[in-house]
């Protein structure tokens, strides 16, 4: 089986993708772009993470495209993305957990002050606050695929009363939510119709002093009404951890922001281990025309 | 039922206290230090916090001495404490749980690297490190007691591996288990058996790069020799709620420090409304000559 490996990869992890597919599935033989245009024909699947436009074209007998990242939105925005060819996103149960981790130290330090008594310390501070029950602490989780669910369960395994939202609920039900929430959890799938969902009409919609953390894209978040939100105590704290522009450049003001907490999209990393046995196993189905897992449904944009 | 109210506590804090539990024991009678004085053949329970020296002494029919605070070291360092009462620690559930989410944000803090990813924040670095994941981060739990317990399953139901030793294990079983452990939680009772239980011998036993939690007492900690594991690389990071001088003094190193995170003594404060049903169970069980519970033998020290 000829495969088509390219994108977003140094050697290294390329590399590393190669050795645990082919420990999977021995008969496996790897292309580059440049392989793979030599050979059009030869390629029957691509392993892609933000490959190059244009890179996917002209491949005649290309029954998958599996993504080795969980969000295709940026595969989606590309107009060279050939039509008729089954689009799989990465759903890597290590790389949900990761995800839940995140989101439960995130609420665990909005709920017990954590970043406030941080800020404290870099000010020499001794001041105690009062100390905030779990269960008098209602999150809501916005996303209920994979990694909502995963943060769902994680969350009221902690103790938190935890709200679910997706798009398929409807608007009346987010803003039924919102007004309870102390904690906003975006983990949605960014597409034209929850690109800037995190805007100023929202945060008006949470109880004074609420936290935003976001763990999904950039492209869900107006800056600038953030930062409105943050100025006038709307929103106590931001926990950040993707941007519109990535790496966040040097003079953005989220950098110096002593209510956002900026990490560098670490929140959840593919876990080379268990996705790689995720990946095989849709070559694995795509060899023996068995069912294809994971697909994108294109028009709904994840 | 008349009682006697004292310690560390704010008229604020004092009334509370005397709300909550004249609402569950309406007969209970107050008295502050001075009033006690005047009767002392009336007073036959006190609620302490960190009492005035002397100020239990001359209580001819006090049946019990129930401290507010789960920590009793300062109590059975005084000297004026009248040796044949009862007394008693405060064992609140909601403390507990509050203890156990201390532990699982400094754990997941750890594991996930989030103390340096704050620490690049502030240095405006964009940079990511390699994913652990929380089966592949194995914590170990010094102390076995409600605070104790409660940590370890809230941590292995997070998905670290967790072990647990308490002074009854012995200290073979210490050293047996501290070559494993990423992260050290001292949840231990400070007792001349426990003083200064964190020292280099201990962090020397440790994996190079381990991490130090101490939410128990200053007492335990030998600060030198935190400093120089922390400038030698054998530990990584350390959080710190306690001091052996609190509120820690401004001119202290770990204030600055940039692998040190302070707290200032919060990562479990007692919650009222459940903290006094614990106290009015007692109160109530030594006025029906029932047994009283969480009871403190005083040559062990907890």
């Amino acid at each position: 089986m000829d495969v088509l490996l390219c994108g977003d990869l140094d050697a290294g992890e390329a590399l590393a993708w190669q050795q645990a597919l082919s420990q999977a599935l021995p008969e496996l033989r790897w292309h580059d772009v440049a392989q793979a245009r030599a050979r059009p024909e030869a390629i029957s699947a691509a392993l892609v993470a933000n490959p190059p436009p244009g890179s996917l074209q002209g491949l005649p007998r290309l029954g998958l495209i599996q993504s080795l990242w969980a969000g295709v939105d940026r595969l989606l925005a590309d107009p060279t993305l050939p039509a008729g060819v089954p689009l799989a996103r990465m759903v890597d149960p290590a790389m949900s957990q990761a995800m839940a981790e995140t989101a439960l130290w995130a609420t665990l330090a909005l709920q017990r002050d954590f970043f406030v008594y941080a800020r404290q310390q870099r000010q020499g501070r001794w001041q105690q606050h009062p100390q905030r029950r779990a269960d008098e602490w209602p999150v809501l989780v916005l996303g209920q695929g994979a990694m909502g669910g995963t943060a769902a369960r994680a969350l009221q395994a902690a103790g938190f009363p935890v709200q679910a939202w997706s798009r398929g609920a409807g608007a009346a039900a987010l803003q039924q939510a919102l007004p309870r929430a102390r904690v906003l959890i975006n983990l949605l799938p960014l597409t034209p119709a929850t690109s800037g969902i995190l805007n100023a009409a929202l945060f008006n919609a949470l109880p004074r002093g609420a936290a935003l953390v976001n763990l999904a894209r950039g492209g869900h978040l107006v800056e600038a009404d953030l930062l409105t939100a943050l100025a006038d105590g709307r929103l106590s704290h931001a926990v950040l951890d993707v941007f519109g522009h990535e790496p966040l450049p040097p003079a953005h003001p989220f950098w110096r922001h002593e209510r956002i907490t900026v990490l560098p999209h670490v929140a959840a990393q593919t876990d080379l281990r268990s996705a790689a046995a995720v990946a095989a196993a849709n070559l694995r189905a795509l060899r023996d025309r068995q069912p294809l897992r994971h697909l994108v449904e294109r028009g709904r944009g994840y």
